[in-house]
């Protein structure tokens, strides 16, 4: 017996079978996410990558997204604008009625936390800060191993809190000077961009460079910094037992690596010394995973 | 039967009796703070000020204190600059000593909080974020108004998230581009003194001439618009059913809080919209009644 357990994200819809003990058993298939084609086709390309996975072992579904999911109906309820149309979508409802199977969906930052929570850095923690960076920033905060979602399932959007490095940037939300228009993927490339490295078209590509490209390392120097001086001001706030920092950005490298754990320690305040920050490894597929744990968790519930 | 509560803020001490109905009976009193003479001198003030309000009806004592306090002793954990030698001071064991009564002491924020929780803008709300600013800024996160206090005592410290507006200012706690360092009463204070408002002592006074002189105003801008980016930060971060500015800074007059609603509003993500921010009102009280609550719900524990 299995989960089917699906991400989707900005640029790529992750799925993967993951059996009883959390492990993605035959690996993980990725597709693009039409996010410029809108939701329906998003939902579409999740529809197919779904069908060409499923098999009679697989008990339930478990899906990450990208935007606040309702926690009732397991729609879209709120996204930025990285998948356009998105808000609305429903999602849960559509997957129960083309599968025949129960359907849990979660927001993405929520899944990686489960993630961190279940199988990662947060495993047995108290009380956990989950920031997960990557095409957006999102994350989840953690007590006894239980995601906060909020009113409205919105909690985690730990992208969306002013930052340094983000004064009169336009965040992906619709606001300015948000943490995510700096430091997510896009926000890294941006800011490259900007300053002159035209010809770049990933933040994976600027993340490459960095080692020998001067203006390449400022952009992860600055997107890392920015991230870590975050994680930093949400253990002052909220002082877990853990920060995590997860999501795809944590493969881009040793400098970006360097950066948060630098923009972390700077920000710290001088009573929270000792709360380590961890960062996790990206090919450990958490946010999949977690989604497929939420899965879990409302089969026995 | 009543409730002795104290607050120690960086600045004053304020002390009052408060009934059974959390209202407070005679009035408040107020000292000095000796925050300068370190921990020994402003325990000794505080002790001298709950003495002259001490009486047979008086079943227990509630403080509220700066910094971090330790949920387990009571004694400071943790602290800024703000009370010289504040960390290490044993606060609930010496007022049990002294006064052989109950002692309940809890970090301000969190006494802001449970005020704002019980008998101000939070009463009956499922969540709420309260975001504390005067002499400090802290606050508290409430969950079916009960206060998180994280793994330490520490959850709340608002005042060290990020902020743009303080971007290379150094931080009582130590930490360099925090909130508090722009947003606090000192932070305002001292931005109008390095912009050449050389002859102002308080930020009550730069407050005072916001409505006639263009640096006093732009001062008031600054803080307020960075608090508000921070309190829409927090609801995007949480997702609360309402989000509370309280604290000493309220009463900085109208121009104050229209640049802290216009900082929450821009900072709000779109999905957030309608979230609504209360700006509460100084001569409410709400840290005394908040440490009178906590104390109160002590003895019925």
């Amino acid at each position: 017996m299995s989960i089917l357990a699906a991400d989707i994200g900005g640029t790529k819809i992750a799925l993967g079978r993951v059996d009883e003990a959390g492990a993605l058993a035959g690996g993980v298939t990725l597709r693009d996410t039409p996010a410029r084609e809108g939701g329906a086709a998003v939902l579409a390309a999740l529809v197919a990558g779904i069908k060409e996975l499923l098999d009679g072992g697989v008990q339930a579904i478990g899906v990450a997204s990208a935007g606040i999911i309702d926690p009732e109906s397991g729609a879209v309820a709120g996204a930025t604008s990285s998948i356009s149309e998105w808000v609305g979508t429903p999602l849960a409802a559509t997957l129960r009625q083309a599968f025949g199977r129960p359907v849990s969906v979660v927001g993405d930052g929520i899944a990686f936390a489960l993630g961190e929570g279940h199988f990662g850095a947060a495993q047995g923690a108290n009380s956990a800060v989950v920031l997960a960076a990557g095409t957006g920033i999102g994350g989840g905060y953690l007590i006894h191993g239980r995601p906060l979602l909020g009113e409205r399932g919105g909690a985690g959007h730990f992208g969306h809190l002013p930052s340094p490095g983000a004064a009169g940037l336009t965040c992906p939300c619709g606001a300015t000077g948000h943490l995510e228009a700096v430091a997510s993927g896009p926000g890294l490339l941006a800011w490259y961009r900007s300053h002159g490295g035209g010809d770049a078209h990933s933040a994976r590509e600027v993340a490459q460079r960095a080692e020998t490209d001067l203006l390449a390392r400022r952009a992860v120097t600055e997107a890392g910094v920015a991230l870590g001086a975050a994680a930093a001001g949400l253990a002052n706030a909220l002082d877990p037992e853990v920060v995590v920092v997860t999501g795809g950005l944590t493969g881009a490298g040793r400098l970006w690596r360097e950066a948060v754990e630098s923009g972390y320690q700077q920000g710290l305040m001088r009573a929270m010394h000792g709360l380590q920050l961890v960062i996790s490894d990206p090919a450990d597929w958490l946010s999949l995973r977690g989604a497929a744990a939420a899965a879990k968790e409302a089969l026995s519930s």
